[in-house]
């Protein structure tokens, strides 16, 4: 047992599934905490909106309905806020920091949406922040950035942070169902929020990346710029062909590049190929690979999501501070302060990428020529194509040389607004080598 | 920056290598490491046994022939351990310790051979120990074990430790070569030690996973009670055999597993379905899935070896001590005092597998009844088998169900015996699903 062992007292606000979770974990695991760790760690108070949590494993008269008469007791060190949303957990934490208290939280739209306020509290404060859970639950990615790799450069982040989006285009890739088909099994799963938008639509993802892009870049990465695509659109014809024709499989990818003086950042379906790290992550599981200067490329995968997992990188971030408060060092703890700019983003139609491109055209003489004419002035070069007749309307797919965004598009404008010779919109997806 | 910053001064012991990727990495980075960390290093002396380092960033003057100079010196406060083995750097770390140092290491024997030493002295002293790089380099498996998943019970360990090993077993299996061929084409690469026996016979792996194990499970698991099995008695016909029978690829694995009261410790190369998260790990590339009650099953991949990527792990070590000390708060980092006991390792004979197996026997009628009533009688149970006649010499491939590895041996023994019938002894290699 530690020299510096001393019960920590926390305070939990928030009770749903990952709060109960953190609950009984922390009860349940207190002996052998204290044995590992050297800390006891005790569950002084805990508040939810009704003020009471059937079957609940802690003593009577610790649940309370009002968070701050918790924030407001000298007697605990870390508050624990698993409310989520970024109304009352905003007063939370930032009552918490002027009450001198260490904060561990689970809140991911509160860190992507107020990165600068929320850290420059916590410094000013002279506390710590955790937030290991708030990317990828109890995968510690959040540690690996912030520590493991701190004398990293990092050059880039590859991540499959949203299990629906995974989940669901893994189901249309292997049962080749259509997209709708794999959102209603998704939906059966419990794999979705209420609103499945949120997952598909790639907003869930653009928040875990603008924690992830503000720890490895330093500067904020405000969620609104990451550039985002949703799922929605893909058909199954497209990941057949491109499994078929090229080897590529498609993952949620959502994507940091730093590219000359700006970084990319993007969350969109993307292609990979077959013996990409990433093709291994399938359906619900979660990843991120983080390429760096010195340690080359990592890969950390697992649930991403979950009562138990989720629990797993609260209690980490619990554990973390209450040593550190035992040993009288959480001022090793306390983050620097934010940098007042934010993150450089490259804008979209600047980002350089390979596509995937499926045409509709007619089956007449000159159709190739023409598409490939009106590429090649846009300095969109074929890597390699792919023409099968079938019945009058043809698809004619290709994979490009990487090219840029904005020239893609104005090619691709041109070419879809031939409706003699083009029959439907031009599908494109990016592909990532 | 941090509100503690202060400039630590570190003495770096041992040259190597990964010593001069630790030097570069910090000259270079200082800067850089400022701004992100809070924390300024400064490299006050260095030592190698030649007192010279031709090239080296470091201003004349500051390297040194006699470590204990280094090691006396009051103004330095974390001692880097580059050394490797167990004489001098026994020696370095011990007197390190005594003088109040911290202390960083990447030297996976002295840990795996000395571990409640190594601890006890720590714990005495009330200073850090740092380890990252000895397992994995710039993966951050330690700190994931000791810190994101502390919270866990650890279920077991499922590693790929060896790069060499995986190297050599990739190509076999990709190229259809033989192990001595492979072996060949993995020193021409630069990936084998001067001995390549530490690699391909386990030795390697047994000490990473002897430190795995002890933080895992919290006693020390000596590294000499780790079963080995190298893979230079693997034959190529085998490795294709299981692919295109049962679907299996060859992985050179390190397992620890949570059976009962014990821990079951082995390395040897297993079979793995081709799905499992560790076959997309192939070449020089390490992995390590971790199984544990919360989060479930993590993987972490990526270079376990190399310069740069050792250099990341230390210099992770390097920066989470120097901000503690910044910021007085050392203490928490003190580990606490290693248990007394080994951990408990189960005998060998009594661990549970399935089992590839190939039998080579004369093509006679009741030879396959003969060995499955071997089996049978010893209650290995046959989970599917193959037949393919090849010119009297017949080899029988099978997979069993879950068998007892003494039962086993037991029932190969008998088997193998029996000289009319079976010609070459029979090729037995475990599977993990």
């Amino acid at each position: 047992m530690s020299v510096n062992e001393r019960t920590i007292r926390i305070g939990i606000v928030g009770l749903g599934t990952v709060g109960w979770g953190v609950v009984h974990a922390l009860v349940r695991n207190r002996a052998a905490i204290r044995r590992r760790c050297g800390v006891d760690i005790e569950i002084a108070a805990a508040a939810n909106r009704r003020g009471r949590l059937p079957g609940s494993p802690l003593p009577p008269g610790r649940l309370t309905r009002d968070y701050r008469k918790i924030v407001a007791d000298p007697s605990i060190d870390i508050i624990v806020e698993l409310v989520g949303g970024t109304t009352v957990a905003t007063d939370i934490v930032s009552t918490a920091f002027e009450a001198g208290k260490h904060v561990v939280t689970a809140n991911k739209a509160l860190l992507a949406k107020r990165w600068r306020e929320v850290f420059r509290q916590a410094h000013r404060a002279k506390r710590a922040l955790g937030f290991e859970s708030s990317v990828m639950a109890g995968v510690p990615v959040i540690r690996s950035l912030r520590e493991g790799l701190a004398g990293n450069a990092i050059q880039g982040i590859f991540g499959i942070l949203n299990g629906t989006s995974n989940y669901i285009l893994t189901r249309m890739s292997r049962d080749a169902m259509e997209f709708a088909e794999a959102l209603e099994l998704a939906r059966q799963n419990g794999f979705c929020e209420a609103d499945a938008s949120l997952d598909i639509d790639g907003f869930d993802a653009a928040q875990k990346l603008s924690i992830l892009g503000s720890i490895a870049f330093g500067k904020w990465l405000p969620p609104e710029k990451v550039y985002r695509e949703g799922i929605g659109n893909l058909h199954e014809v497209d990941i057949k062909e491109a499994r078929n024709s090229f080897g590529y499989v498609i993952r949620p990818l959502a994507i940091l590049k730093q590219t000359g003086d700006a970084v990319e950042a993007r969350v969109h379906p993307t292609f990979i190929p077959q013996r990409h790290p990433l093709a291994a992550i399938e359906n619900e599981f979660n990843a991120a690979l983080v390429s760096a200067d010195l340690a080359g490329e990592i890969t950390l995968s697992g649930r991403g999501a979950g009562r138990k997992p989720a629990a797993s990188g609260v209690v980490s971030d619990i554990l973390t501070v209450a040593q550190a408060v035992a040993g009288n060092g959480a001022a090793a703890l306390v983050p620097p302060a934010p940098e007042r700019a934010a993150l450089k983003v490259m804008p979209m139609h600047r980002v350089q990428s390979k596509y995937y491109l499926r045409f509709t055209v007619v089956d007449r003489p000159g159709v190739l020529s023409f598409i490939s004419g009106v590429l090649g002035r846009r300095k969109v070069s074929i890597e390699s194509c792919h023409q099968r007749g079938i019945s009058g309307l043809v698809p004619v797919v290709m994979v490009t040389h990487r090219a840029t965004e904005g020239n893609l598009m104005k090619a691709l404008a041109e070419i879809d607004a031939d409706r003699k010779r083009v029959k439907r919109k031009t599908v494109a997806v990016r592909i990532e080598e």
